[in-house]
């Protein structure tokens, strides 16, 4: 079946979810978060198929969230570490881990705690406020509204 | 191919993405956000096969993001209204359509504006902020940690 490629629609939720593509895409974002960024260590945390990781590691590169840097020569050997778009990123993972956590955690609790450096708390969760106010934003206080760049 | 299955993996992500699927239920979450309920409008607005759409709207009510109520008897119809778990999924998708805003969108600027009600600002950005101290969460003051529901 062909894929539908969202990449040029009117949307920033349809165009990041094509550069993304699939689950594997954000499992190795969340490893790179962990400090990550060889091949090899890639792999062994995500248990994922070399070809798997290649293509999704060229994907990642290529929309420009990892860079790649040679670190070695004989034989050659890369880094992927994040680039500053990819580091951007983090707030979508910290929301994603926190919805997670909240209504599909096991009974034991949620697999991963995020320490928050700046006040210290080991179990952080995120939240959502807008950039104006600081309240926070949810279903219920926010409207989407046609922007600049809606194509009608 | 046979799709690896992430649902049991001891990680908030893992899970989520394992739920979500593909890019298609995000874009039908992004329209139940907008007040859609029904199929036909769903399927108006995205563009989506009709086979297709059934699909995902069986996932996300099998999944508890969306309720699935008879609105008419003959022939019966049903809506799909957001759940008090799908409405949570709200922040999400903010920090998506941020980041997509940010590092995705078109010279002419970001298709959608998110108006936040509680302050009235039509072009409300999403923070990522911490729930003990508010503030903000950034790849460079979180560190992830194994937290209780990690299996070693």
């Amino acid at each position: 079946m062909r894929r539908t490629s969202f990449a040029r629609w009117p949307c920033s939720i349809a165009r990041t979810m094509d550069l993304l593509g699939d689950q594997w895409t954000l499992l190795i974002m969340r490893e790179a978060f962990n400090g990550v960024r060889r091949f090899d260590r890639f792999q062994a945390e995500l248990g994922i198929a070399r070809n798997t990781l290649t293509e999704r590691l060229d994907r990642l590169t290529g929309a420009g969230l990892l860079d790649r840097v040679r670190y070695q020569d004989r034989p050659a050997r890369y880094e992927y570490p994040l680039t500053e778009m990819g580091r951007d990123f983090f707030p979508v993972i910290a929301a994603i881990i926190r919805w997670g956590d909240q209504w599909l955690a096991d009974s034991a609790g949620p697999p991963r705690l995020l320490r928050h450096l700046d006040c210290g708390e080991a179990a952080a969760t995120a939240i959502v406020g807008c950039t104006q106010c600081g309240g926070t934003m949810t279903a219920d206080n926010v409207l989407m509204e046609p922007g600049p760049g809606m194509v009608t």
